[in-house]
């Protein structure tokens, strides 16, 4: 096998591509500065019991394991930054009150999570810390468009659910006591007949909890759903906060558009509590964000703490995106001469692209327009049009 | 044990470190994104056999290993980006001149390179591929030199080496074949007496190979070390070359502070083959800053190319340097009016941090000094300080 193949679902990124990635991290960075957001950066593996603390089976599937040859112990590549950023919340900072925090770094997946999926992401996101009410929800959700729309996406649509609905039917009836990520997947996935046939194989199932549930399957849509849900799902009051929930959000959102999808589990770690959303974009076969609220992770940390926050793929945001235009840079001869030395460094403490010609070599210039040039003119240098 | 506990010698970054950390990040990609150098982002994990191409046994006891779930293959988290920038070089962009490319990403070591060393680096770095010539050394020198400059370092020192010095002396005895590696290891430790002890261990070996590698212990000082070791050491006529380059490079690189060490072989991964350099400064225990010249890696992926450049650890260099400032930021009230909103877009987008208080809770926020205030007054919403 070539030494030069790598692994499947692992890419290089090539300069033009690089460089846009680049520029989506700093410009993201700096508005969530903008709002307070502090950076933060875990590292990259950890004790898999820390790693994988209040998250479900699907992130320990995911996740890359290997033996630490200073402690004997399972580590973990992270494939999800969010748990590690509620460890730091919880631990180190331990503040009383609201604390934002963001961060950007590689997480690796064991399998890619879809067909088209790569293995290693460069995950974004931004979390608030500490506060329960939907305000925070609400700057989280409006950071996350405002996200989008810096990258220069358009019509992003924005996606509610609340895992509090599915939950809520699933615990009302003990015979699903065990089954519950069962129904969950065929929730997921809209299986009314898959649905139908829990019926045979749980036999203490009640009549009315098959109907809420297939009921549950077909509520998506508009905003419009949540007041259908309220008439066909039963009166459960844990089901009902779910819906208030998902209300208030709604009203305090004017002017966005939504859908709903009232059988979505969300993310699909398992650790969100509350409302749950994600921006679906033109150009993206799968959501661009996820994110929502989780306030239990912080719990496996010792310190229980309200939490809210998205994230989303660098790699997969610039991948969708119209192709990035060129750099001009400007073309310099090689030389040690001290008058172009100090020209040189003057253009690029300007911030100009200026590339010396090393001797007696060719040079293809892919990232760049190279659209003029430093010549010697009259004693002095001079940048001028090629 | 708690799940808190991070694994040895891995730390979370918090947000004073990790501001400044991606604040030194963006400056030097800028840097070299002026000279020229095209950003490039090479997977987190690779297959063994790939990563670990034409460098030594450090480099692989430095390798985290790992079983890939989709080929079954050993797979490596990268402990250096160094060879696969080469390799990117060699099969992907595949131009027949000089190229340049930077690249900045986490790499992990399986075990700390010394006693108060890190196992996560973020490992920054530039290259020059396609000129064999010393002008593309003198380039990489010179924006290696300029990275500290610009981060703050003050007095950084030079230091030069060139593997082909004491491989020259190594390879003339033929008693020492297949004993480099520990030979080496005794004159990067300068250790006299186990040098002297080779000969009883290698009968064959000639005493003007043993004097040669005692002279070589104390080859280490000034410039002026070139000349010494021209007089005391062996004529080998690969030993001469080494020294030739290394006096080239001396000449071309005027008004520099420089000391040489001829008995170290650099890095320590095995790969250089030419000039090999480190940049010291006060303030940081070991070498802020290594590179050289790396001419044979691309061979194992099918195309040896001329290739030289230099890689430093961003988190280092940022934690030799002295305590980072905090910001400025501005307080507002929570609300969804919209004035108030458009106040905060209209602040934002000027680059001001602008934090809303939510509702019912105090608030710490260690990275910044909120100086000032947006309030209501007179029906406008206006700054004022604090």
């Amino acid at each position: 096998m070539s030494t030069w193949l790598l692994p499947e679902s692992l890419a290089d990124i090539l300069p033009a591509e690089a460089r846009r990635i680049e520029e989506l991290r700093r410009s993201l960075l700096d508005l969530y500065r903008t709002y307070g957001f502090e950076l933060v950066a875990p590292p990259l593996i950890e004790y898999l019991d820390s790693l994988l603390s209040g998250t479900g089976g699907d992130l320990n599937l995911r996740t890359c394991k290997l033996v630490d040859q200073l402690s004997g112990r399972t580590v973990g590549v992270r494939a999800d930054m969010t748990p590690q950023v509620s460890r730091i919340d919880a631990h180190l900072l331990n503040r009383a009150g609201v604390t934002r925090l963001c961060y950007c770094g590689s997480v690796l997946h064991a399998r890619p999570a879809g067909l088209l999926s790569d293995r290693e992401l460069l995950q974004i996101g931004a979390e608030i810390f500490g506060h329960a009410g939907f305000e925070a929800d609400i700057e989280i959700i409006e950071l996350a468009l405002a996200s989008v729309r810096r990258a220069g996406v358009a019509q992003a649509r924005l996606d509610l659910n609340h895992p509090g609905v599915p939950r809520a039917i699933v615990d009302s009836d003990a015979a699903l006591a065990g089954a519950s990520e069962e129904v969950y997947d065929l929730l997921s996935t809209k299986d009314v007949p898959g649905l139908r046939a829990l019926q045979a194989r749980y036999p203490g199932l009640r009549p009315e909890t098959t109907e809420a549930l297939t009921a549950l399957a077909s509520l998506y849509g508009g905003t419009e759903t949540i007041a259908r849900a309220r008439r066909v799902l039963p009166a459960l009051p844990a089901l009902h906060r779910a819906l208030d929930d998902l209300q208030a959000l709604v009203a305090a959102l004017p002017g966005h558009e939504f859908s709903v999808d009232l059988a979505d589990m969300g993310s699909g770690y398992g650790y969100h509590s509350g409302v749950v959303f994600s921006i679906y974009a033109q150009g993206w076969h799968d959501a661009l964000v996820r994110g929502g609220r989780y306030d239990g992770v912080g719990k496996a940390f010792g310190r229980a703490r309200p939490a809210t926050g998205f994230s989303l793929d660098l790699r997969k945001l610039s991948g969708g995106l119209p192709p990035a235009g060129k750099a001009q840079a400007i073309r310099a001869p090689w030389g040690a001469d001290a008058d172009l030395v100090a020209a040189l460094r003057r253009l690029r403490d300007e911030g100009e692209i200026v590339i010396q010609m090393l001797p007696g070599q060719p040079q293809r210039l892919d990232e760049f327009t190279v659209d003029r040039e430093l010549v010697l003119d009259d004693g002095t240098w001079k940048v001028r049009a090629i």
